[in-house]
């Protein structure tokens, strides 16, 4: 089987192809090839068993997308997006990208014809909600997005449940958690903060909290959400019908239970790195964000994460990012 | 005022189109004048007291909008459309007149500037919805399309949302009920029944029942229709907040109360020309429509409808449509 993963360059496709090309399998196929795409080409994979294609391009360009459907690969992971933060500073790129760049694709699937119709595993996002909302949003909640980004997000759902009903290509578009403890260093999104905080006194540095300790939020590890793509790629969507969007699972914790958990983990030495300055325009953006969900579907249907507590998530970054050692 | 109607040649933009001129306001400002915009020109209002133009466009043309909206409408009434049955039928004509040529208007009114902000008002539809979903569908209720159109409708609704809220412009959805009683000839629409049962019996003709007495369906005459796009033209905003698409008040009504309706209005002679002939594919496609809808939200903005039972909405028809007279 030929895979094809679209923005694999970014943090979530490169531990999916690293998964991938160490299992050397995708549920019960054998890989045979990969292709892996991002506007900048991602770095070749050393030592790779099978072959590996890397191509830079840019999604949002109208024939990208033919050369790579060219190789009929058999399941697409969709990861390609700009960030929140970009699509509501560039109004007209994050259109181009997070929606015509997707529409190009599924058209350039549609094209192919001949009875073609790849896996099609598209990375949504929680950010399709914005508030008000219950406290708890259950899988019938309606997209009210806040953000351009959400918007895209939440269309490019409906366009994949659509082609996916015409028999064009076989979809499902699966709703992150915010990624925690997402590696790297600190970035300036407004929700870098839920991973600087234990992501950055772990490495001896420290880290601001700019809201309160009660703020609440649902997160899932780096390794649960290819998880969940590995298992978007291999399960039998015939059960799930046309509605082939879902809020994946994860965890809801307080910053003040994230903290705590660091403690029990790494000890009081590294939880006193964390400083508290408010910053009322994080406060702000935050306050509108989802802080928990009821994901039954997504259960019934064999998503699980890879965490059963905040201290695994964290366990999980030690382990997965920094050799199971951590500044003490 | 100027006031621009696209698909102002239908049978909601020619009522729409009457109305204005004869009231000669939309709320509380004169119409200086109007332009009507259809794929064939709409028909030129005879004896109007203001300047009317007509074009005929294919607004599925990239081109299409900048024309109109130079004129810089202060208000926009959007039913341009290809119907349910063809959208599903032509999968590419859908998306180019039902998706793309809401963006190509959007960004046509984005590319004025200038603080240039329109009220738009766009007719989206129950189409949004689809089986499996609760008895009475509440304004909280998640987009479910399983049609090409119902998608469509879904997607227009989340952009106007978007550019409304980055302050693009001042946009409005509202999701008309099916309209009955629709004037004209029958239709080959699966909907047609539920107004050729009322419409032919009281033009002396016959009429087929293809479906069950016991099908219940959600619906508004055309005079409510075009009662809610003023409002919706002419209402205070602000309150709304960023939700700007909402199911409109409608009445929901079985086939059997619609008869029964009918006989008292008409009489059992008029009744008896309904011919009851099961047609096994237009069950299966009814089954899976809207019902009944908790339409708080719309009522509470001041959405009313022109009908308190179903023997009113014949009463409109026979009143509007036959000057009083039917049948009998």
């Amino acid at each position: 089987m030929h895979i094809l993963i679209l923005g694999a360059a970014g943090m979530v496709g490169r531990k999916l192809t690293e998964r991938l090309l160490r299992e050397g399998r995708l549920g019960k196929q054998d890989i045979t090839g990969m292709t892996l795409q991002d506007v900048v080409a991602p770095a070749k994979p050393a030592n790779a068993a099978i072959p590996v294609n890397v191509v830079a391009s840019d999604f949002a360009d109208a024939g990208a997308a033919a050369p790579l459907i060219a190789e009929r690969p058999d399941v697409i992971f969709h990861l390609a997006a700009i960030v929140s933060g970009e699509a509501e500073a560039e109004f007209d790129k994050g259109y181009r990208i997070n929606l015509d760049g997707t529409r190009y694709l599924i058209d350039a699937i549609r094209a192919v014809g001949g009875g073609y119709k790849p896996r099609l595993v598209f990375t949504s996002s929680i950010a399709v909600f914005g508030a008000p909302f219950p406290e708890k949003i259950g899988d019938e909640f309606f997209h009210t997005p806040l953000t351009s980004y959400g918007t895209q997000k939440s269309i490019c759902e409906l366009l994949i449940n659509d082609y996916t009903r015409k028999g064009l290509l076989d979809g499902i578009s699966i709703r992150l958690p915010t990624i925690c403890v997402r590696p790297g260093k600190p970035n300036k999104a407004a929700s870098g903060f839920f991973s600087n905080i234990i992501r950055e006194p772990l490495a001896g540095e420290e880290a601001v909290l700019p809201v309160s300790e009660d703020v609440r939020h649902w997160h899932a590890s780096p390794k649960s959400a290819v998880g969940f793509l590995v298992h978007a790629g291999t399960m039998d969507l015939n059960a799930v019908g046309p509605r082939r969007n879902l809020s994946m699972p994860g965890m809801s914790v307080t910053v003040g239970e994230q903290i705590a958990s660091l403690e029990r983990v790494a000890g009081k030495n590294v939880t006193a790195r964390i400083k508290r300055v408010p910053d009322p325009t994080i406060i702000g953006i935050v306050s509108g964000w989802p802080r928990d969900f009821v994901t039954d579907r997504a259960l019934k249907l064999g998503f699980t994460t890879a965490e059963k507590t905040f201290d695994d998530i964290i366990r999980i970054h030690i382990e997965d990012e920094l050799g199971g050692k951590f500044a003490a």
